[in-house]
């Protein structure tokens, strides 16, 4: 059911078919991120219109609330948002030790405090797993422990214990049309990211993920780790870089070898009034946009920019009209899936590795962190 | 420009097509509010996609932000907004009176300080009209004083005013392609209702207003007031209840001869969780909705009820996600376009009258105060 096919090569970088129980999914793919089963302000009807193919959703906000078994009796995820495409689902491991209050961690799994009211709960890969049939998205996570990456001793432990997790996580999986990824571990350490790159490949799994980074280090630690991973992945497995990222993480992302991103930076730049546009990032509140008969970016294909001026969106956002969020949103996120496009026409034709240079410099005002800080009501 | 033509009878309620510069309204109609250039958290494809006609915006907050001479420069209301169809203004006479810090009126104009930043402004009627023809909508109001309805010695000399600045609109105007309409005032004194529906109809306008009502009085007192003026209107002129409605009002409104209704209850409403319904308004947030997989309402035609549970739009409110107001919104106003569908078909086929009881049953559960009570960022 899962089967990834590379289509074409240019270096590190491919570009892929991976099938799923929603549909095929052309890679290197950007997944818009609808934490609570919505992407922030936009109805399913503006995804398809900006044509984005993966959305991912949050085990442990879905968890917490509405409930993963009334999701499932709902329908399951894809029923209950009306999203007909491939979905992805975290392990809800990030997001414990991040998000919750106070957390207990030891080797069978994790026990914590819900952000929402305060109560304990626990999380172990076999209810992490159950959590995810429950929501029934088409690619699943193992659980896995995120450490402060700096901390080799601790980052050891983790990425044993989320080792361990992932074998337990392969063994409580009981539905056959879900993907299940492991996780890649071992922070910044070059030589824990090498083993748990290793440990990873070994499980019978059709993906693989890389968890803990775009989550404080630079980026040179972050290539340095893409570099030390990449020989060590299987070839013919879909690699999914968690949580990246930035326009600039995106290309250096494939460049590796990746195939799917997700990030919550589009949404969130948008709420607050910050646009992706080929002249670098606008804070379209400035008012300097108080009359710009322009759209955001007379390159862009989206609703946003087919329909509307800088200046009506300038005055949407001072006069505080929630629209503007949404309008925004659908130019940022359509901005990123373009340039997925596009990268992938440029894999195709075998340009990309030539273009990357070019492709930098136009993004290089958009450049910044993934920004992966986590807030509660995130998406 | 602007002909009225009645294409059916029904008692004193009517159909008819008013044309405008930017296409033929069927009437009655009701008109969702865009107040500030937006109609709050739909885009312009959603108006379109529940059949939206007229759609009314607030002079005194465009003027206000981002400025009536910046609309104009951006190529006017339609343009700036992206709504093709038919708009309506308001004069920002009920606005300054119920809404503005201290004001100062005397019987040139009004003197009046902003709810934004405490500013001082000055309206007269030259100003409004010169504000609504920057702002350019196809139907445009006469400059108006909305008076405590129950004080008959201070509503006759808010009325005579009124009357005064009628005159001075219509001679201030220049555009030729924009239809002004008078405003009824008189409060609830029958007496001053009468004199000021003579007077407001004896004028050279190619519709008739109706201010005033809505505004706290009772629902006899405003249907004896409808009853008072309904006589003393020209036939060929359409007719605009301001302000109205509740689903309630409106088919009382069309009874009482009314062509043209707004109200911010169906917007306003839907960012409080409180969606129209064949069995009665439900507050969507409701702990019984959590699993329930119905619509909204199984005989709606909008894009929320075709598309999702009522589940999925309780976890949306639940969750503080803004996609809530959305979806609701898109359903609140659709209720009430395809109740003035109906209507207009009852009428068509001779059958409203005798439906009436039938439909004000039907919508009892939906009742309630049009609740045009003015908060400063309503729409």
């Amino acid at each position: 059911m899962f089967e990834f096919t590379i289509t074409s090569k240019n270096n590190r970088a491919r570009t892929g078919i991976f099938t799923t129980p929603h549909g095929d999914l052309l890679t290197p793919v950007f997944a818009p991120v609808g934490t609570q089963a919505t992407v922030k302000t936009l109805t399913p009807e503006h995804l398809k219109d900006i044509n984005a193919t993966l959305v991912l959703s949050n085990t442990y906000h879905l968890y917490l609330r509405p409930g993963d078994e009334l999701v499932r009796d709902m329908g399951g995820l894809h029923h209950f948002m009306q999203w007909p495409c491939p979905m992805l689902t975290d392990s809800g491991g990030f997001q414990v030790f991040s998000l919750s209050q106070t957390r207990k961690i030891d080797d069978d799994g994790v026990t914590f405090k819900s952000h929402i009211d305060g109560s304990t709960h626990r999380f172990t890969p076999e209810k992490s797993i159950a959590i995810q049939e429950n929501l029934g998205a088409d690619i699943i996570m193992a659980f896995d422990e995120c450490s402060d990456p700096n901390d080799h001793a601790y980052t050891k432990l983790a990425m044993d214990r989320t080792h361990r997790w992932a074998e337990r996580s392969i063994k409580a999986k009981t539905r056959d049309d879900q993907a299940l990824f492991g996780i890649i571990q071992g922070g910044v350490q070059a030589d824990l990211r090498a083993e748990s790159a290793n440990f990873i490949s070994s499980l019978d799994t059709p993906g693989i993920a890389i968890g803990g980074l775009s989550v404080g280090e630079t980026k040179d630690e972050m290539h340095s780790m893409l570099d030390v991973m990449q020989p060590l992945l299987p070839e013919d497995k879909p690699r999914y870089l968690m949580g990246v990222g930035t326009p600039e993480d995106l290309i250096n992302g494939v460049l590796h070898g990746i195939d799917i991103f997700d990030c919550v930076l589009p949404t969130r730049l948008a709420r607050h009034h910050s646009a992706f546009a080929s002249d670098g990032r606008l804070n379209l509140m400035n008012a300097s946009f108080a009359r710009d008969e322009h759209p955001i970016d007379e390159s862009c294909d989206c609703y946003t920019c087919r329909t509307f001026a800088r200046a009506y969106l300038r005055h949407l956002i001072v006069a505080k009209e929630l629209l503007a969020g949404t309008l925004i949103s659908i130019h940022n996120l359509r901005a990123l899936i373009r340039l997925m496009e596009s990268i992938r026409g440029y894999i195709a034709d075998g340009s990309f590795e030539s273009r990357v240079p070019e492709l930098l410099k136009q993004w290089h005002g958009n450049a910044g962190r993934s920004s992966k800080i986590v807030v509660a009501d995130e998406g």
